[in-house]
């Protein structure tokens, strides 16, 4: 970010605070969602973010490297779940539903035929990945598609006036290609950014990690250039995200992150344009253990910790509320002085309200 | 909990959670939710448990013991902030608005006049409690019509329909009496339980400390009877909490609990009657330390950790979307069946999705 933009953000940033403060609660007292309040209005850029019109964006692929075994379950159920999302079965269809967000799904890479799937957005690069401990997950051409197709989504979701885009992801074998870029970006071993994923064995879990320690071992001297580390481990729709995060700054758009997947994406893509990091909120602490990791690395501190592994966006849209409650404090609620609330003067504001 | 009702609880939870593990998703990926959504279907004793229509209900009250100087600021605030929920402005006003919760604000023992206050309920037992440093904070007589106010308000809760109502207060010097009530219930000291509620300085909070203790001193003898230490700690809109409480499980009424002042009430009451338990929803981990004690005591593991201190009610309604979510992913979700989501058995189905 150039010294003027820092300047005018250190200027909002200050005004969203007083702002916070005038209003009738003790100051702080409101919490991690007071700097949720101050976090949406520098993404957005005003001193009254809004939330909605809040759009969930899915990008689905499928992975080369299941073939390693890495996820016992076979790639055909990227496929079903994506039919299931369209039929409004899924987790994030009847929450996003619930939630009143619209819901996109993007078919960047899924490996089985979708083309006469209606109801997602056909805007694939190839049928999934290449096998990631063989060869680079993607050839240059399809990493530049899947980051287009991340682009173009944003640029959808501008256009359809979301203020907020929630992302999320499906994709069997995602968690291998998210902890490789996590180990990579975040400077982490093997062992602390693979997880089980949804319930792997002891065997499976070794066998995982084994994949990802010699991933991490052959790119160790790419870690300066993201770029090539995602390309190197996929997939599309791991790309198609970083795509979406960089085209978010030109739209100052609220970008809610949902879990692990979607954070690596995240490294990858603040790692390339720092400017990216102020649109992103991140909603959920993922039960993956390379997840806390993955946040640090982003000096970000998520809104909830349920425990959540499922993916799909469904995180990011539990948090969706929050936001929106975010907003209306700074927007709806009274001042101490409109109200005619006793606040006397500053020093004794903070020792005010209530008993 | 007679014998009969244990044995349809677990009857109903094995239910619950078979429904859960249908959905199409990996068991247990939705971690926390998943079991808020057993609990709902207890507190409900259904398998579609419903979180509306949510009422808020907010019982508000004056404390004797602000006399003493543990609260900085004069009781002439809590009669401030009741006109500020009656208008609109305050955090639980425009948080409920948003959320799509009724509120109901209930003067049970606010010192100021508030008769010709619009938009309230007037069911007040006096003009606030005496000073529990001194004497017991209510009589049996004034106890009685507290704990029978807020039976009062549940009861128009569930004759206006309401499946979930969440309780919030405002009294200043109300985390007095509820540190004092945590200490005693919770077999915990004065350094423990008594926090600088909404920023007290060192030397108020010494002073504060040394009351609880004096109280907590005081009423030991009392532990066994917690009607009794809540007579003697007040206040009235803790009492009416309590009597919100006891009223519930006739509803099947989920409650949702707010903060430390709503968890101390939840202490009385399930002590009281050990049946209320199940009804209760605890809301969030307030960042007032005495919280986390009452919260033990109670074996309750909050759905949010956001630092909020402000009461009001305000944490219940941010932690309300959480509960539609659970309910909605009974509902509405797909089974592995219905989407044709491969799930072939039940050792492969924790294995399956997603990657």
């Amino acid at each position: 970010m150039t010294e003027a933009v820092v300047a005018d953000d250190s200027a909002l940033e200050r005004r969203l605070q007083d702002a916070l403060d005038a209003k009738t609660k003790p100051p702080g007292s409101l919490g991690r969602l007071e700097r949720l309040a101050v976090e949406l209005g520098l993404a957005q850029g005003t001193d009254l973010p809004v939330a909605d019109p809040a759009r969930i964006v899915v990008f689905a692929a499928d992975h080369g490297v299941t073939a390693e075994g890495v996820s016992a379950f076979p790639s055909e159920v990227t496929a079903q779940m994506v039919a299931n999302f369209a039929d409004g079965g899924a987790a994030v269809s009847v929450l996003g539903h619930q939630a009143g967000a619209t819901l996109e799904i993007i078919d960047v890479g899924v490996a089985s035929d979708l083309s006469a799937l209606d109801g997602i957005v056909h805007d694939r690069v190839a049928a999934g990945t290449a096998n990631l401990r063989r060869v680079a997950a993607m050839s240059h051409e399809g990493l530049e598609q899947a980051l287009a197709a991340g682009r173009r989504a944003v640029v959808r979701a501008g256009d359809a006036g979301a203020r907020t885009v929630l992302l999320g992801e499906m994709g069997i074998g995602n968690t291998t290609s998210a902890a490789v870029l996590t180990g990579l970006l975040g400077d982490a071993d093997a062992a602390t950014v693979t997880g089980r994923g949804t319930g792997l064995d002891d065997t499976a879990l070794g066998l995982k990690r084994s994949v990802v320690a010699e991933a991490i071992g052959r790119l160790d001297g790419q870690r300066d250039d993201p770029l090539e580390c995602l390309r190197e481990a996929g997939g599309f729709e791991i790309a198609a995200l970083v795509g979406a995060m960089m085209e978010a700054p030109a739209h100052r758009m609220t970008v809610l992150v949902d879990g692990y997947i979607v954070t690596a994406a995240a490294l990858v893509a603040c790692r390339l344009r720092p400017a990216v990091r102020r649109q992103l909120i991140f909603a959920h602490r993922s039960a993956e253990p390379g997840h806390a990791l993955a946040l640090r690395a982003l000096d970000a501190e998520p809104l909830l910790d349920l425990g959540l592994r499922l993916g799909e966006g469904s995180g990011a849209v539990l948090a969706l509320p929050l936001l929106r409650a975010a907003c209306t404090v700074l927007a709806d609620m009274a001042t101490f002085e409109s109200a005619g609330v006793s606040n006397q003067n500053r020093v004794q504001r903070t020792r005010c309200l209530p008993g």
